[in-house]
Order: C-alpha cells, then sequence, then structure tokens
C-alpha cells in the first residue's frame, strides 16, 4: 500500500518530531512516499524548485492509495492536497490536535465527506492511524 | 460578476484591514459573495456550525465567476478552495505579500495553472485585482 502523508512544511510551524513519530507509524501498514519532503531543514528545503515540488507531490498523490493529513498547524498545501484526494477518490484521515483558543478548520470539519480525528493524546492519534490502513488493507486483500 | 474572495480566517491570523481594502476594490467589478464572512469577530465566528459554513462556502464558490485568494496567512480553507476552484474551472488569481524569511506555499507557487502576484506595495495587489476582474469581464462581454 502506498501512502501520502501529508503536513504543514512552509505554513505554520509544524510539530516535526511529531511528523516523524506518525510517518514511523504510518511505515508499519505500507509506503509513506512523501516520508524524504519531511526529512529536510527549512533552509534546504526552500532551495527546491516549486515547481517540482509541485509535480513530484502530485504524482505521489495520484499513487497514493490513501491520504493522512496531520490538520493542526494550518497550510495551503494540504488544504490542496486534501480537496485532490476527494476529488480522485482517495480514502483520506485527518489528525487534529485540540488545543484551547483554537479550532479547527471550517471547511474540513464541516465536510461530512471527510473523517477527522480530534485528539489530545497522540496514542489516539495512532491508534486512528492503524484502525484506517489496517481498514483499507483489509478491504484491498477482500477486494 | 460574482466574485469569492478566500482568505485565511480560523488560520494563521489574517490581515483584517488589507482584506478589507481587498474586499472593496473587488466590490468595484461586481459582488463579492463572501464579503460578509469577514465582518465577524473570531468569537462570532467560532459560533456558526462548520457544515453550514463548509455547504454555504462552497455553493457561493460553485455560483462564482472567478477566485480572488490572498496567500500569505496559511489557511487549509484557502488551499482546499482553491483546488476546487480549478477543478471547476474558475479563473483564480492568487495574492501573496513577500515577508523576510517565508517563502510562498510550494503548492501554489509551483502550479503553473495558477497565476499568483507577488506584492511588497499593497497597490500592486490593488492593481493587478483590477487587471484580472476587468479582464473578465471584458471576456464575458465579448462572448
Amino acid at each position: 500500500m502506498n501512502i501520502y502523508f501529508a503536513g504543514s512544511i512552509r505554513g505554520e510551524a509544524p510539530d516535526r518530531a511529531w511528523f516523524q513519530a506518525l510517518i514511523g507509524r504510518i511505515g508499519r501498514h505500507g509506503r509513506v512516499l512523501t516520508e524524504h519532503s519531511f526529512g529536510y531543514s527549512p533552509e534546504d528545503e526552500a532551495q527546491f524548485d516549486d515547481n517540482w515540488i509541485y509535480k513530484t507531490d502530485m504524482g505521489w498523490l495520484r499513487q497514493a492509495d490513501a491520504l493522512v493529513a496531520e490538520v493542526t498547524a494550518p497550510s495551503f498545501g494540504v488544504g490542496y492536497e486534501i480537496a485532490k484526494a476527494e476529488e480522485w477518490g482517495k480514502p483520506v484521515l485527518l489528525l487534529y490536535r485540540l488545543r484551547e483558543g483554537r479550532k479547527p478548520s471550517a471547511m474540513l470539519h464541516g465536510n461530512k465527506g471527510l473523517e477527522m480525528v480530534k485528539f489530545t493524546d497522540e496514542a489516539e492519534a495512532l491508534d486512528a492511524v492503524d484502525r484506517f490502513l489496517a481498514q483499507l488493507t483489509g478491504l484491498a486483500r477482500d477486494a
């Protein structure tokens, strides 16, 4: 199974350690196509050509069997990718960390076609990843 | 002409006075469908039902002849709306304020199908709005 993991890179400051923990957990279920996108320093990442990033990411998303998106730190790219995944009929799991004084995106949270797991404890989010991907693997096996 | 204006609401802190200036300028060319979305305090906005916001905004975007998006402060919803506008064949103008130490979204800036105007002086962005919408009005008149 090929899984596209999406999270803020140039948007609001991402939680890099948490993203690595998520990538590790997703990787138990298949190949994380975007794994290396989250391994660069902001300075190194800024050197890449934006059209190359766009084309590479869209290529990976087309190949992906599912999208897992961390939707705590706001990001245009992640919002864009969620819409594309929906357009292309890919299963989507959204993970949102509850924070005092903030609310999740209305456009994501209000879309009944998208599953959003709101967590306080990271174990809840990791369990949701396992359930989501195990179900897809099971569906693929039964098909 | 119906125009959908998009900008961060719950994402990274928006520049409210600048958004109002943009809405005023866009309004010279037609109806700004989302005008009132930017008139609420964060506390009042948070009281709306997210599914209502999602359905209302998607309805307006479907009706719109064009999308003008302010893409400086990161936002999932704006990224999502840009992808939908592209999917539905709506003309899109992106406005990005150049800032020291930040780069525009790679997914937006790297997409050659989207026009992004990068500005330092607000007058440049307002002029870009006039050119973009005047051209659409001209095309509609000639059709």
